[in-house]
């Protein structure tokens, strides 16, 4: 921790300074300059409140040195975690392609966009039981009902299922219906929900908030991670900035980022973070580009029809696409996609992959 | 509802957006101008969402007309929400002041604030005993300690007192203890915490979030008012902008706005909405003159001891000083601070700045 | 300055960043801490680049510690500029009232609207001659029509004219013409433009850009108190943010931030900082309520059939209204307007709220 | 433009708004709901402003339907704008790769860098001559000297060379020495600057500004396109948001949607969209794979002595790396990078890109 001293402050500020860092344990080292003074602080910071001496007459400001994860940074892990989901791995060399439906709307709706989002290459299915909606007169979702049409999918496709919980109290109800517990953007600092979730040691899909930097993101990972629920994946779904055009504006940085900065996996989710399904290829395509480890995408059998977020969502063909957009974009990477030895015969992905196809989701 | 059609849509997606329209009980209104194709929509448009709409073949957008809160707007209730707690009126011409340590740190500390801020004229006192705190390595709260202490300063002071509750599940139990329950800007779109306090049918006070539209902090109240919990009173405490030398920026149009939009009161923080003690006095004065219901503010005898926000935290003298600065702002201005009949020898422009007048402008 | 090593930076990495600080002919202050190595750098840090020490290998951030402002803070002057425009003081204890159109249309026009500021109480015209608009299309002023016009209206009435000035080449002309210059908030940030005013030495309204911070408009206000202008004042003009309800969100904590940092005066623009009339009252007494030294105000006739920014000008009645309260906000806060002693008889709170009770808290 | 009346808008109201539409020469189209009346527009929008609507006694909103640019609009130019600078292609199937100091510093410096960014594969060198600096006291760049330097650096390399301008009086001088000229983003909207840009006819490079929409960008276009220079390409270089641990935060989506909208070629700047050289990579791979039709990159020998901006500066051997990526995700797209078939023995990508190598950029 840095102390910046006000030109003004006098000598018995800095003294109190000086005892008040003391007394917690830690050892000053005072410089002092042609108009100010500064004090570097050495030794465990957590002990001290940087607001506190802050407040301090005579201080201008306080600068942390040292960055408030710790089980979520590279230094305190330097390996990518990586971990399974039933037979699917999250993490390491190969993508990990989630899909569906925004909300679970019936039973027969929710299988057919499961074997429509299998046979084009995903590997688990996502969709709303409990929906967060701007409007208390907007559908919430079926409940537990949902979750069972969740549970029913995994049994007749075999992908592992995930779905968004908002209340705490259910979190253990959840767990027995789904494999992935998502926490939602406006629930990034819910730190109930948080913790009951770290508690569940269940695995967790982390959303970013709207407006959340990495570092308050990776605080978040944190908390669940201060249980020893390891299992967490980050998941960036666009920040909230001007643009009209898009719904979201999609940060891309924040992936090369948190690879830096954490271990934990990172998933784009290109249907929020564009807000428009004419986007998703595009910003599908980057997020691998720019080394996300997989890609959950919103698909519905008639978009038109979708209770909520259909101007997002792709068709189940236009999903298969994308699948082998991502093909394509893994392989200039260096990475794969599960199956990609069984089905690739793309050999030579110039061809396959030409300007027409890629302007029909452009 | 206005759907936009593209310039290149064609007859038969004209067709389909008007039928489909008219199944959901609607009528049209198509308008064929010189490049495109508009359909006016009438009747009730909540059976239709307008995302659905908005992504059938040809249309390229679709706008709402009507705000889609209904219970917290002006047209519903033309006449402002007014309500009491104890014996202090929320909202009408009387202002209120809200004031207290941001953390409860323990009984004589909180007793000691408490009588400070009643004697400096504070009527409802604040202090925290759930934290959302950053760090999970950080002071989480006393919890229903910290709760018993604010019972007992109540008891000893006389005032009614105010908290933050997180956890959906905790409510009744915290409303055992305190008298207003405060939602955090982090929570502003808890769904679950806003409907556990929605039908706790105890008096809230909603804070916007640090990204929030005003429109969206009205739908969050609306799922309260959706309870028939009518005691609610909306806060706003800044918001997350560039600007580094304040931790947040107070978006001060956001009281006219919602003395527009809605009949529901609305409180000003100004220590959040600045983050620094040196700007409280200016912002509190601020929100008075643009018309706020009251205002709630942060005060600690040893700020640079605070547990948390020692920074923005006013010492009580300091406290003391803004009530009085209040008191000349809510006089200017057509409104009151209780007692202000007792210790008013301020005779002065009250006359001149009537409501009518002030009315005028806002 | 403040540098920052890697954790894993080496003892080579380290000195070489040792021996660049030194040969820059800066003293270095090596603190060894448990984790990290921190480097303080005492002399004058204009001579280093701290973007070049950040790139050094084994560097993890580079802090500036002093403002990098000069001629601009509190520190180097610490009194408020306070000067003259023709007989209208800008700065110190009176405020600083400008009114007229958003575009001069007409001579008669603006001649009508400025007698009729004038009678309301204005001190300053406003009005464009050459309008920054966002498309080529839109109607982009009348140029040295205009500014004939706003002459003509100073020899009418008696008020000194302000206008922006786009062109660096046209600023000597534009001198010519009228007292005050206006650098707009889209050229806040157009050096060229900036150096031309500075150069001219002809008064200036420096108003902030939409996404500026108060640091990087301090910056741009030192580009022409560099050229020895010392006749600047600053102007607040609201920001971007996400709020749709106004067209821009007024940073009400600029205004005490600005006081703090700053000798500069500084004037409100409640016009541009909500975007819509019906807020430009409450705005304009938040802001002479936090301290602003003056307002500036879009005023037309008629509103409906303004050529630009109809939405936010208000009728002259409406203005003479907004003058009327001003000048009880500016009692309240020890402050006054022009001709309040003739026409003050609102015996009142002056005494109450002295410069100095303010004081204690801005 | 569709005009939404207020519930409360009277009979005498509407009627005012019908007869104004139609006096501009518009049909109306009102359309009589159950709460309110919604008046469709119908004509050439351009001849009524609807801001001056907006104003108008009971009108609640005012929407434009059609988009306010024209000639940088796709659906006035259907095909891609394609045109030559030198040489090189701007635009087209093969990407354009732009490299260079941020500054020019010296002539051998320069000398050195083009060649090294030409060997690596450059088509077009950057380097800036008249600096856009925060501070007036920072190098402000060598001026015309500079551009001797750019000239001459054109001639040994045969590299088209571009160079940002500030000021329109040296405009035609800038045109002189350079090929094509670049519009820095804090000058988007100058639009003094534009109007000069766009009468010189010469290429011009449009960087979008901190906080601009899409719209205001392609705006800004249609500022030089109006003056009949079709020789346009835009720049995303990234918008301010909350993010600290980069400098900007890359709109990624920006590509597709002016993909979409527009048919000027679009330009990423992964330098400024990250300010982070270790980011650099992953942002350029994902501008590529999101549709960039090329690169502009920072390059310096010695960043770490860089007179601007060395932060986010690769050195030659890094860029050289870049540009092998490029070439690889360049395929994976469908498009070309110039050479590709002479140096392309890439066959087999995945081996050249493997995991190793690409973390060496990440």
């Amino acid at each position: 921790m840095i102390i910046v001293m006000k030109t003004e402050a006098s000598r018995v500020n800095i003294d109190a300074v000086l005892d008040r860092v003391k007394m917690a344990g830690c050892k000053v080292h005072p410089i002092i300059g042609q108009d100010r003074t500064v004090i570097g602080v050495i030794g465990d910071g957590t002990t001290i409140d940087r607001h506190q001496i802050g407040r301090m007459q005579g201080v201008e400001n306080v600068m942390p040195i040292t960055k408030p994860y710790k089980a979520a940074s590279r230094e305190f892990q330097p390996a990518d975690t990586v971990f399974n989901v039933g037979d699917v791995q999250v993490g390491g060399e190969s993508l990990l392609m989630i899909a569906g439906p925004c909300a679970v709307e019936g039973r027969s709706q929710l299988l057919e966009i499961a074997h429509a989002c299998k046979e084009a290459g995903a590997q688990v299915l996502r969709g709303g039981a409990y929906k967060p909606r701007t409007s208390p007169y907007s559908f919430q979702g079926l409940g537990e009902e949902g979750l069972q049409y969740l549970a029913e999918a995994r049994e007749a496709t075999g992908m592992p299922v995930i779905t968004e919980v908002m209340d705490p109290a259910l979190v253990p109800m959840v767990c027995e219906y789904v494999d992935i517990l998502q926490i939602g953007a406006r629930n990034m600092q819910n730190y109930t929900l948080l913790n009951a979730v770290g508690k569940a040691n269940h695995p967790v899909l982390l959303k970013r908030s709207m407006i959340g930097t990495t570092l308050e993101w990776l605080m978040c990972a944190e908390y669940i991670l201060s249980h020893d629920n390891h299992k967490v994946m980050l998941c960036e779904r666009g920040i909230r900035a001007n643009e009209t055009e898009t719904r979201n504006t999609f940060d891309i940085n924040a992936i090369p980022v948190i690879k830096q900065l954490s271990h934990l996996p990172i998933i784009a989710d290109p249907s929020h973070a564009t807000g428009r399904w004419e986007y998703v290829g595009a910003a599908a395509r980057a997020a691998i580009a720019a080394g996300a480890d997989g890609l959950i995408i919103e698909v519905h059998q008639q978009p038109e029809l979708a209770v909520s977020d259909g101007r997002q969502s792709l068709k189940p063909e236009r999903y298969a696409d994308l699948v082998k957009q991502t093909r394509v974009m893994a392989e200039a990477v260096g990475r794969t996609l599960p199956d990609s030895n069984k089905k690739d015969n793309l050999n030579g992905n110039v061809h396959l992959m030409d300007k027409h196809q890629l302007g029909a989701v452009l």
